[in-house]
């Protein structure tokens, strides 16, 4: 019985020696885990990777809700790099694996000896992968970056905010997850090619390079305008109307549904739903373009009707009629929210520090979303992983933790 | 030669049956024909999919920017799903095809005939995703939805924009492409195991769902506060300072540069930038806590020196010293850049109807991207897959296309 969540093995088999820390490394190597890959992470005896104690998590708990979010499904070994002993023994682990990736600071993992090169040399069929701030050859590929930096310098947050406010910040951790996503795409690629080349691959990723993927259908706009693609609220980006937020009862700072009505059938449909009958095929407002030009009139019709809905009432009513519609949902109330639970998406992680609900893989196999293992605890398949990958004994073992290097 | 771009055969000899439209399903498809699958999509003969047409493009061109940007390297193929010998010559394409995958709307591929059920009793090992706005089980599983709605409900919209302001649309359009990249994760996994068992798998994902992988940190901020993530303008959502934008000159709408300095050489290092070395270990400002505490003094600190310098100086400068910072680019800097050219991460598109630079796929194969080749025309490989997928001849082809079928 595995409840809501199914144990996938479509990875079986695959090891991955997994060097990264907080999200954007971690996101892409959970993505690998989920799919049933070994994915055993190299951390620090003293505290682990950053991301374990870098934000807060529950009483009594060593690690952080973060840890648990971007770990799942993963297994925990320590090593000592600063050791020789211990970056040898991360070599010794390189051989065995089908995938190494890291997301340490620029020339880090090479100062190490650990780099590509290095790395090659002792197995060449691996598939070797980095994951930066910026692109080599990029005039900042030395400069450190976090998630907010590559989104700054990647495009999203100029076509985020009100046309007449400042560059505003996406709240999803896109320059993390989303870069995480397309080295997990191009790691699985290679793998693929290596079942049948037997070679393997150096795959590079900059955050920067990688917001540019997400925000095509603003090159699209500019192409269109030959301008920079603008900010434009909760709007579409297209002259649309209606389109966009509007306010729900009773008021509060997330309750508005998005109501989108272009195409000709959706706005006789929403006609119908306002109680405006009369309007359906009067050429005032037949077209998108002449609903654009009579925006304020058509968003004031909409609104006098969502106004005196609530949210739920108001996405429920449109959404049925056939017209796009949905309510702005805040985190607290998609956590709460049975249905995520019922279908796997939300799973609970039976974590030692107690449980801890938490969104899973978001794809369905056969019907139901991948099953959710919680994140490691540090260095708790140490003794497995060194047995299993490298053969070595409990008297090896307790030598290298003796000496500290694991 | 390649220029800048390689050309890819990680998923040499895997074929995609493609029926999607728009931008989820697309993106996906886009990323498995970066990496070398033969993608192949299957069109209205009258107009192709609505994505060409739904936008502005080229003079002269049928089909629009957006279709460009998301149809690179795949193949087209018309056919009149209306038709019954239309359908059924679908039916023959799925029996040779390793992955199906549609994004229409829900319930129509089932009407079609051409649901995973009948598809799967034809070829048992195909690989069939399906990408809704809402998923199987949902109250709102019959519901229409677009990448705002998604974005609405998906949790995306509520924590975006200002402190005291409504909820903002992220400007990247994460409910289509991020969507997207969760099935392409997904449908690589599936075929990485078919290799190995022969059997094949039923794909689903929500565009809601899928939404709710990349808030995981606003997930995190509300367990560890007990109430729902807000919003946080352009700040990094953590108690830290210096962490924002700052302004910078001549003050233009995107003249700004991100700074983030909370580990304590970050902002030793920053002092130094600022010529105020005499900060240096001052107990007042030693803790991103403290700092905190003194913010708007904290930040005008910052700002005094950002506005004095353009944004591109501003970011060169204390990028240099080793702390996180970036400027604020819009499309048409990031579009000019020749330094994205250069490393394939731009790369031009010869499209019969002229040049078009667009992104390319931003991960690096051994060094370079992969190589961009230029959308399809509609029905540009009728001939060719007919002929090499089902062994149709001329004359075939000459009555299918008489007929209107294709």
């Amino acid at each position: 019985m595995d409840g809501n969540g199914a144990p996938l093995r479509c990875l079986f088999g695959v090891r991955v020696l997994d060097l990264t820390q907080f999200e954007a490394g971690p996101s892409c190597t959970e993505a690998l885990a989920w799919l049933g890959a070994e994915v055993v992470k190299v951390e620090n005896p003293k505290g682990g990777e950053p991301g374990r104690t870098s934000f807060a998590g529950p009483p009594n708990s060593p690690d952080s809700y973060y840890f648990f979010e971007f770990n799942a499904n993963k297994k925990s070994v320590t090593i000592d790099l600063k050791s020789e002993r211990g970056r040898a023994l991360v070599k010794e682990l390189a051989k065995k694996a089908d995938v190494m990736i890291e997301n340490m600071a620029p020339g880090t993992i090479e100062r190490l000896g650990l780099g590509y090169e290095a790395i090659r040399a002792l197995n060449p069929g691996i598939v070797y992968a980095q994951v930066k701030g910026f692109g080599e050859g990029s005039p900042y590929e030395h400069n450190l970056a976090f998630d907010m930096i590559a989104q700054a310098c990647g495009g999203t947050m100029s076509i985020t905010g009100e046309p007449d406010g400042p560059p505003i910040k996406p709240g999803p951790s896109l320059g993390d997850t989303g870069t995480g996503m397309l080295m997990a795409i191009s790691i699985l690629g290679a793998l693929y090619e290596r079942r049948a080349t037997g070679q393997g691959r150096r795959l590079q990723v900059a955050m920067q390079d990688a917001m540019l993927h997400y925000i095509r259908f603003a090159f699209q706009t500019q192409a269109a305008t030959g301008k920079p693609a603008g900010r434009v609220g909760s709007k579409s980006g297209s002259t649309v109307a209606p389109s966009g937020l509007y306010p729900c009862a009773p008021g509060g700072p997330n309750d508005y549904v998005y109501v989108f009505a272009r195409q000709r059938d959706h706005w006789d449909r929403l006609l119908k739903v306002l109680g405006r009958e009369d309007l359906i095929g009067d050429p005032r407002y037949a077209t998108p373009a002449a609903r654009a030009e009579r925006e304020a009139e058509v968003n004031a019709m909409v609104a006098d009707w969502t106004k005196r809905r609530d949210k739920h009432e108001a996405m429920r009513v449109i959404g049925a009629a056939g017209v796009p519609a949905g309510a702005v949902l805040d985190t607290m109330e998609l956590m709460n929210e049975p249905n995520f639970e019922e279908r796997g998406i939300l799973q609970v992680a039976e974590h030692p520090s107690g449980p801890f609900k938490m969104p899973s893989w978001p794809v369905r196999f056969d019907g139901k979303p991948p099953l959710l293992r919680p994140a490691p605890l540090l260095g708790q398949h140490k003794e497995e992983v060194l047995s299993e990958w490298l053969g070595l004994g409990a008297a090896d073992i307790a030598d290298l933790e003796r000496d500290g290097v694991i």
